[in-house]
This record gives structure tokens, C-alpha cells and sequence, in this order.
């Protein structure tokens, strides 16, 4: 059961617009807050304001927390105090700790001030863990018994806990008087068992433990690796205290591939959904690999330079010292651009219906790469390897054009291959390197022929 | 509590040649299959298969299912069918599903033969589904209650099902008579409400479901957006027919994403764990794109060519038309080295010990890679651009020389960074390929100089 993503667009903005909240919350209701999410992140941050303003506090919390960080940051600032006191309120721990990493620290702390004292100090008992370890992740409503209660007594205490104490109690867990954990076993068994069964001789007692102190990727690589659903996580000395559950191992071993991705295609920055970054954010996220590696490959072109002067039976003539620099960074641009749309594809946060959104997008921040890159190829060429004016002026007007032509490759080819029912990921970055090396020259030589020889 | 994997491996290769069933069992005792079955990985063949011969047929059943699909295709041709009659039985559906693909078409038939009528007939009913849906991967051991069945029915029929009927009863599916999914509530809400309820005034209505026919990779990214623990598969008719747990969709996603990183690198092939594979199989995988890009590159060549041979104003020198090639097989081979590498550390399949292991693949990998490009692109030159037999062979040899020299850079830096505890993914595709760009045309002006002017 998809929702087809346009009409529903269309359905949340003409919301946006509807000032009454029973419309508004009546034309929601049935929908799952990760779908009104989606949805948001190809709103404006005043059309989603607008509808976030209108539902009741719960289900509006619920949607900031499906939200990627960079999107819900924009909106959190835009929510009053009372609002964010009663969404700290009401959700789970670990998604209390992500409200917090969008927060000014003072603004949490007043924050905390606000909500039941209990929650407050289990945000401060989590916040204390490391960032990225599992502690911060994981959840303390696990459901706990004594070696000695008796199977009765345990489905009593289930059935009388008060609404949402536990996270889960699917699993039980079997804690000594230090707080040591004996063994675990499930709901299930716990039903089957004799009423009269205590805990200790109905659970099974090798289990799979992590640090709380441990990363949470490396934990999170542990539960998909046992098929848990759920880790206990330990202290120091072994005593337990909480759960990581799969819902949360799923999420960041997700944002861990992405990064990893990204990364292998050289763009840095955490794993936020391409749609909710502006073309700024792009830029920052690029640039300053494209630029590390241009420097780095101006050295292929001293190598050449080196050849070329030193050895002249070998011919190498200056127009041919920048043909590294060309082509490396428009093969590293196309890169970057065809790994992000791919894993955005993949990711289904962008669709093939998006190529103008996404055009509009690559093109400006393509044009500021361009630029700079130019830039720098021009003081390069002129003041470092004295190549003369016009050579300057060909290689400072030939990565601008190579790098957007790049860009519109490495954006187009992966949409273009999801349209016609092709897996993007063939339109992969070597594939579009080369692709953009020969063109690239081709653009490259044009401009040359112009300039340097008039024709 | 992780394994230390040098003393495990030890442990492992010596159990390997004691003959004492007893022995092996009692050491073996306590561990989970999924670590047995990753310290496989770096067994050979014989080794492994003594060790599954003294487990009892459950265990080993439980680890070969745990054993990337290659390794376990290698060990299953190796046991009688009495035994895989056995692991096909006791195995739970979607794994049984697994061992299929491992196993001749013929002899997966007669094993049908011989296991239960009831779970032949499920494993055939699944197979009906096309291969990668989501059909393939459900189960349909789901516990399932009529709408006006009472709480107290649920739980006793919990109570007195046999043993391992249920793959899961955390989640209590409402199906009318006509088999349609009416709602769902959990084990602890039936644990909470009145004995007397009944089902359809306990459920929730609004469920996410997702069609059998529906791709795996989609509905496995639908659990991780919601957070499920499973989902139910339905029919075109909306008549429910399993669930998909989340462990499965975990595994599904993971796959996923190791293949799109390894098609972001120009390598074709499933998610196998990296150690399982022969040089041969890394070949297979990597060459066909190498040529590809090779042929396409050959186009880069040729504008240099055309530009050269058209323009003498230009300068561009017959020695020049093969940089593209040298320096984009350099980077490619490199991306696919990097790539496959910081994919099997992500994933702990190999660690910074493997160096050795690592490089003892890679290179001759590289060799053979670098002889079939060497010998494409002296044809290329000889033949295609009449380059004459002295530039001809500096391109032949340059080559693989190029090849070994990026396979070397692109498996060593990745390790080298994690042991220096820098985030192995940063020594990304780009940055290997620019790296190879600067000392690949060293090495190929070296081999020119020597060759041509005699220096």
C-alpha cells in the first residue's frame, strides 16, 4: 500500500492553506506519521508549519521525529517552548536525544526543566554517553524480573504497567540484586511456561551483550548479524541498562551505508535526505573535496609538465599539462553528483518524476563549483606553471562548462536509467568518468581552438 | 561481546582435525551459529567440512544457513542428501528457500520427496513467487485469530501450539473468512485486555501491507521507514498470505546496499562476503566493466587524436592520445579495489589483520586484469591508430604495470587508514583515482623515456 507521492503532495499543500484544524486533522487521520513525513520534505517550511500548526500536539511530534535532522532543525526553531516541552514529553527516550542535537544546548536545558523530573534525568543519564555509542541509542523501558518471580506474577505485572512504560516486553530480561543480567526469554514462552515457573528456570542464559560505550554502527552491525530484536546493552561492570532494538539498529546501519556512499563518492557530511538540502548545503558538502583533489591532481599535471620540458622527444606540448585537471574534475563532479541521486534513488527520497527539482538543484551548485574551480585552474595556470594569458583563459573557461556538464550528466543518467526500468547503480561513477573524459575534452579542445588559434 | 577472530580461527582449524564428535560439540557448545559461521570464512573447504561433519545435524544446519551463499554452496554438494533432507526440514521456510538456490534443480526435487507433504507443499507454494519478491522471503507461520475470538482462546491456543509453529506471535493478525487482514494487536495488548474481549475490538485497523509480488529490496525499505518488526504479504486480492520479519528485511537491505556500493565502483555480482570468493570469481566480477570502460575510454584517445592530427596549432603528441587510457584503467581498477575493500571492513568481513590475505588476492587478481587490458590496448595501438610498435609496447607494458600499481594503493590505504583509526571510506574512489593519476603517468612516461628515446 504505496501512497502515490504526487497526489499526496498536492493533498498536503492545498492542507496548508485550510486554517481550520478539524479539516486538517480529519484529511490526516489514518495516515502513518513517517508517510506525513515524507510528504514534508517537499514542502516549504511555512506550508509545513502551517499543517505541524494545526495537528494536535502528539501526532505533530511524531512527524518532527520522522523528519531528516536538517528539516526538522528549520521547524523546531520555529515551534514555541510549551509546544517542544510536551513533545520531549511524550516521545520515546532515544528520540528525546535526537530532539536535543537540534536544539540550542541552553534551550534544551530549559527544556528539561519543564517535563516530569524521571524523564529528564533519563535524557541526562543517556546524554552522558559518548555521541555515536549505543548507550545514547538505546532505550531503558526494557521489561525487567527477579530470578525468583514466578511466571504468574510476571503477566500480572504486564497487564497492570501503565500505558507505554515499556518499549517492548516481548523479551524479558532476568536481573540479579546487582543488577547483573542472568538470562532473557520471550512473551512467548513466558505464556507457555506452567503459571507457577519462575524466571530462572524458564530463560535461556548465553546472550549477546554490547558496552554501552561501544559505536553505535558497530552494534547495530551485531543485531543484523544475529537477526536480534533486540541487544542488551551493559555497563562496565556488566550491569544491564537498557535495550537496542532493531527498529534503531535498522536506522543506523541505513545512515552508516549512506554516509559510506557518499563518502566513496567524495561527499562528506551525515546522512540527510537529499531533498531537504539547499543547493548552500550541497556546495559545502562538495567543494572542499573537489578542491583537495584539483590540487592533488595539478601534481599529474607536473608530471607531465615535468616530462614535457625535460624530455623533448617526447612531445608533450602545455595544452596537454591540463588534461588531467579537466577531465579529473569533471570525472570527480559527475562523481559526486551521480552517487548522491543514485542513493537518493535507492533510498526512494527522490523519484523519476523529480528531475527538474533535482536539475534546479545540480545546476546552481555546479555553476558555484565551476566557478571556484575555475578560479583556482586560472592562478594555477598563470601564475604557477606560467602558462600565458590565453592558455589561463581556456582552462579558467573550460571547468566551469565541464564541471556543469558533469553535473547534468552525472544527475540525468541515473534518472533516465530508473525511468526506462535500468538499475541507476550501473550509472555508476566510472562509468560516468569516462563518459565525461571524452566529452570533456571535447568541450575542453573546442574552447582551445578558439582562443589559441583563432579558428 | 565480540569474538577475538585470530584466537577463534585457531581454535576452529585445530578442532578441525580432532575425529572426537564429543569434543568438537562441547567446544562449539555455547556459541551461535552466526559466529561458527563467520570464522567458515577464512576455513578452507576441507577444514570447514570436517568440523560441520562432527556437529549434531541441527547446529550445522544452523551454520551452513549462516554462511555467505557461496561458501555454502561449496560444502552442501559435499553432504549426503540424508543429511540436507534433514536441514530442509528443520529449517525455517524462507531459509529452506536459500538452500534451493545452492542446490541442482534435480536434486532440491528429490529432496522435496523425502521431507513432511505439508512443508514440501509451502516451500512449492513460495517458489511460485518470482525470484527477489518479497513472496520468497515471507513466512507463513504467522499466528492469525478469528475477529470474535476472545482473548482468553487466544492465549490458551498460544499456550498448547506445538513447539516452533509460530515463527513469531508478538503480532496477532484478524483474518475474516474469506482470509482478508481485518487488523492486527500485539501479545502484550491481548495479555492487557479483559479475558472475555474479542479480537475485532482489540485490533487496530489501519495496517501497511505489501504485495507478495512486490520487490524484497522495496518492501524491506517500507519496514525500516515505519519501523516494523513484520509486515504483512498479501495477494492481488488483498487475502493475507505471510508476514516479513524484520531480520529478514535487514539482511534484504544490507545486500542491497553492499551491491549498489560495488556498482557505484564498477564491480557486477551479489552481496558476497568478500573472503568467500575465489581470484577467479573477483575477475568475473571486475573485467567485464574494466573492458567496457577501456573500450569507452578508447574513445578519449580518439578525440585526442582527432584534435591532434586536425590542428597542429594544438601540439598534441601521439604519446599523449593514451594518457585517458593509462590513467582511467589506473582509476578504475582502483575504484573497484577501494570500493570492494571498505565494504568488507564496514561489514567486519575482513579486518586490518588480512592485510596479507587481502594482498595475496588482489595481486594476482591485478595481474590477470592488467594482462587483458595490456593486450587489448596494444592491439588498440598497434592496429587501430597505426602507433607504431615502440609506443605500442609501452602502452602493453604500462598497463599492467599501472593495474598492479592501483590494486596495491587501492586495497593497502583503506586498511592502512583504519589501523591509523581514520574512517577507511575516506580514502574514497576519488581519492584513489587522482592519487593513481599522478603516479600512473610516471610510470608510463618511465616505460616511454626508456623505450622510445633510449634514455
Amino acid at each position: 500500500m504505496k501512497l502515490d507521492v504526487k497526489t499526496f503532495l498536492d493533498r498536503l499543500r492545498s492542507l496548508s492553506r485550510v486554517e481550520n484544524r478539524d479539516v486538517v486533522r480529519s484529511e490526516l487521520e489514518g495516515l502513518l506519521p513517517a508517510d506525513i513525513a515524507q510528504g514534508f520534505e517537499r514542502l516549504s517550511t511555512s506550508e509545513g508549519l502551517n499543517i505541524l500548526r494545526q495537528l494536535d500536539d502528539e501526532t505533530a511530534a511524531q512527524v518532527l521525529i520522522e523528519l531528516p535532522t536538517e528539516l526538522a532543525r528549520r521547524y523546531v526553531a520555529e515551534l514555541p517552548d510549551t509546544t517542544l516541552a510536551f513533545y520531549l514529553d511524550i516521545l520515546p527516550m532515544d528520540d528525546a536525544l535526537e530532539l536535543q542535537e537540534e536544539l540550542e544546548p541552553d534551550r534544551f536545558e530549559a527544556l528539561l526543566e519543564v517535563i516530569p523530573r524521571e524523564d529528564a534525568l533519563e535524557i541526562r543519564r543517556l546524554m552522558a554517553f559518548p555521541e555515536g555509542s549505543v548507550g545514547r541509542l538505546m532505550t531503558e523501558d526494557f521489561f525487567e524480573a527477579d530470578p525468583e518471580a514466578t511466571m504468574e506474577s510476571i503477566l500480572a505485572d504486564i497487564r497492570l504497567a501503565p500505558e507505554g512504560k515499556y518499549e517492548t516486553v516481548n523479551d524479558i530480561y532476568v536481573i540479579d540484586g546487582a543488577r547483573h543480567l542472568l538470562g532473557v526469554f520471550s512473551l512467548r514462552q513466558a505464556i507457555r511456561a506452567e503459571p507457577s515457573d519462575v524466571a530462572k528456570d524458564v530463560m535461556v542464559e548465553a546472550i549477546v551483550t554490547v558496552p554501552a560505550t561501544e559505536e553505535a554502527e558497530e552494534a547495530a552491525r551485531l543485531v543484523a548479524k544475529y537477526g536480534f530484536y533486540a541487544m542488551p546493552v551493559v555497563d562496565a561492570r556488566g550491569r544491564m541498562l537498557g535495550i537496542f532494538t532493531v527498529d534503531d539498529a535498522q536506522e543506523v546501519v541505513s545512515e552508516a551505508d549512506t554516509e559510506d556512499v557518499l563518502k566513496l563518492g567524495a561527499v562528506s557530511g551525515d546522512a540527510e535526505a537529499y531533498l531537504s538540502l539547499s543547493v548552500w548545503q550541497l556546495v559545502k558538502r562538495r567543494l572542499p573535496w573537489l578542491v583537495a583533489l584539483f590540487v592533488a591532481e595539478t601534481l599529474t599535471g607536473s608530471v607531465l609538465r615535468y616530462y614535457g620540458e625535460k624530455d623533448d622527444g617526447l612531445g608533450i606540448a602545455p595544452l596537454t599539462f591540463f588534461i588531467p585537471l579537466i577531465i579529473g574534475a569533471g570525472g570527480n563532479c559527475g562523481s559526486q553528483v551521480t552517487t548522491t541521486i543514485t542513493r537518493a534513488l535507492a533510498l526512494g527520497e527522490v523519484g523519476t518524476s523529480d528531475w527538474l527539482v533535482v536539475v534546479r538543484r545540480e545546476l546552481p551548485t555546479a555553476l558555484i563549483i565551476g566557478l571556484c574551480l575555475g578560479t583556482i585552474g586560472f592562478l594555477r595556470a598563470y601564475f604557477g606553471w606560467h602558462s600565458g594569458l590565453p592558455l589561463s583563459m581556456v582552462v579558467a573557461g573550460a571547468l566551469p562548462a565541464v564541471v556543469l556538464w558533469a553535473a547534468t550528466v552525472g544527475s540525468m543518467l541515473p534518472i533516465g536509467a530508473k525511468r526506462i526500468g535500468v538499475d541507476p547503480a550501473v550509472m555508476s561513477a566510472p562509468f560516468i568518468t569516462t563518459f565525461v573524459d571524452a566529452t570533456g575534452l571535447i568541450i575542453y579542445f573546442e574552447i582551445a581552438r578558439r582562443v589559441l588559434t583563432g579558428v
